[in-house]
């Protein structure tokens, strides 16, 4: 019987997410989108009608922070599968909802903690994980962190040690976004979580340990298929965290491509103390907390699409050895803006977000990764989720020793 | 009958005003000096008497919002001069309770509606002006603006015209602070009042009407006594407005030196929207002005004070003609931040803003500038205010014809 599918969020990726599972809904029962402010998953509703899919789907304001009420909404439409692109504070809700009603769960972004950022690692160690057993015991499908990186990123890790290593070395995950929304300055997503990447230790897994830096204190230049020369910088980020659980020996480091713009900006509002999460008081006595004002004045995420070009490339640099050699391969995805905007109505950054969790969606529904326990994307066999992906307009590609080529 | 002082305010530039007060407390009656939060009055008095200082000097809680409250006070003290060093935001209401109890009033600072930022020129005929027949009507002596710029400044150009010139040119205001507080970014003074300066437009008085620029559009070079060679920036400042009343055939520009990094820090506050005093929503709901939020994260301008080393220098280059002659004249003072600190715990933007309108407070006790209306500091004699501001800490020096040497 075809499954239920609940989207729960309303911002950029949500709207990527809804657009590509009413691309996809024959794959699927009825389509739910439930949010904080129910108008804004009735608008990507009306976005998705506008573009000719007549499919069922039906909007529902949601407090995703009380999992009684995820349960119950996720009981009420008989969800199978609930697809997580809220806020990243809703996690451990939304996923004990899930146990408690025996629907899969899906996201995009480890778990965070509005009061805390930055935590030590292992970051999925701190909240997902410790629902393991939980889920294993009452039979849930929980796929933890599917969006573009992590997600993507960590399945091309599997595909090189399942496809040319049999010692895997290192694994270099680079995001460059080459494209432009012209403004003056904005972030891609939600600058809450952006900003909050940014602010705290950076920690990669070198040497079999954890290795702190400061944010911007270590760059390489990369030179990369159709995006060029670019700068990026040693971030932390969540699938340092897994990969660095299943790959021990190697090391595991994220790269972000950053501009000398946005390394201004980030500088100055983190000097000042406008990045922190912590309430100030201002002289007339009001609490503020400032990282919440700098969100409000920056553009909505979303609103950047329209103006939006230029493409990013993410890919996985795997270093290892296959039967005593050494070799090394850089698997990657090119995207792009403008065609992002003209598909779906979203910016690249959000697309690359929004289709992985659509794909592995899918694959839950066919059964090929309804595994009935909680799994990161690297403990699940690559090529059926790059090869779906592909389909869905993410084309994975390889450089290896024959040259740069399709999966 | 000696008289009554009444301070107004309770920041950096106040308790300059209340050390120099109790300093040459032989000019005056008992001092008072009120506060909203009456506590940071007393803290001014406590430091006063660490300098061993045994004057009477009494704190006050008060709301200077309110014309009422200030003319009760004003009675039940019996104060003679009101020194207003509170925020701009309160000068009209301070101003009334004056013209309501015969006080004599002083300011340092334009009257500022904290709801308008940068309104049309003249700013003084906005507010102040208005109020001129009130003064004269009732006997009151009025001197606005007579802290450093404006104020010194303005006393710069009529002693320029009074000993130098038959006609002035061109009056050109140069404030340079050479000095450095060692913080990562501060403000001299009220962050809110700071950054109001420069986020309108700018005006400045050339070929006899206003012109119009954007801050840090026209950049000059300066080469000066002490500081040396600096870059200043066409800005917006009272005393443009006044003296351009008084030269009306004669171009009046204010240059305000800035590093490039202050301008960084302005203009990535200021792009965001960060420097708005109108509220924006937070996704939560609260209604926050930015501008208070980044006055709350920014050091507080007094507390800079113990490391600030340094000097400025601040100036007229005023241009003109003697018997059809051309000529030009520099008056200018150098002040240093440590021994600003070392004798009133003060940094050096707070003391040259805070000394001056002392002496024309003793000015007023003496009768010398007690002229029983409403003044900007250029309609008075220049030359006993310049003599006794030299006496005061802030000596005055000349670069003509004959060199560089003291007034």
């Amino acid at each position: 019987m075809a499954k239920n599918v609940l989207i729960i969020g309303a911002g950029g990726v949500a709207q990527v997410v809804a657009h590509k599972v009413a691309q996809n809904a024959k794959e699927f029962g009825a389509l739910h989108i439930a949010s904080r402010t129910v108008s804004k998953a009735e608008q990507i509703i009306t976005g998705i009608r506008e573009k000719g899919h007549t499919v069922e789907f039906t909007a529902h304001s949601l407090d995703a922070m009380d999992s009684k009420v995820v349960a119950s909404l996720i009981r009420q439409i008989d969800a199978k599968i609930v697809i997580n692109v809220g806020s990243a504070f809703v996690n451990m809700t939304v996923l004990q909802g899930c146990i408690d009603t025996g629907a899969a769960y899906l996201d995009t972004a480890i778990h965070e903690d509005p009061a805390k950022v930055c935590e030590t690692p292992p970051w999925y160690g701190n909240y997902e994980w410790k629902r393991r057993e939980a889920c294993e015991k009452a039979g849930i499908t929980a796929i933890l962190g599917v969006g573009f990186d992590p997600g993507v990123v960590n399945a091309y890790a599997r595909l090189a040690e399942d496809e040319y290593f049999d010692k895997v070395d290192s694994i270099d995950i680079v995001d460059i976004n080459a494209g432009s929304h012209g403004r003056w300055f904005a972030t891609n997503f939600d600058p809450e979580i952006n900003f909050r990447e940014f602010t705290g230790t950076v920690y990669s897994w070198q040497k079999g340990a954890w290795q702190e830096n400061k944010m911007f204190e270590v760059g390489r230049e990369w030179d990369l298929p159709v995006v060029g020369k670019q700068t990026a910088y040693l971030s932390g980020h969540d699938e340092v965290h897994s990969l660095s659980a299943r790959y021990k020996d190697a090391d595991v480091r994220f790269w972000m491509g950053f501009g000398a713009h946005y390394i201004n900006v980030f500088t100055v509002l983190q000097n000042l103390g406008l990045l922190s999460e912590k309430p100030v008081t201002t002289a007339e006595g009001l609490e503020v907390v400032p990282l919440k004002l700098v969100k409000a004045v920056l553009p909505d995420p979303s609103s950047l699409a329209a103006d939006y070009e230029g493409k990013t490339c993410i890919g996985d640099l795997v270093k290892g050895t296959q039967d005593g050699k050494p070799g090394e391969v850089f698997i990657y995805n090119v995207a792009d803006h403008k065609d992002a905007f003209n598909e779906v109505g979203s910016q690249g950054i959000s697309y690359t977000a929004g289709v992985p969790p659509v794909a592995a969606a899918i694959l839950v529904a066919r059964g090929i990764w309804d595994v009935k326990k909680m799994a990161n994307v690297e403990d699940l066999p690559a090529r059926p989720f790059l090869e779906l992906l592909g389909d869905l307009g993410l084309p994975t590609r390889v450089i290896d020793a024959t040259g740069d080529h399709p999966l």
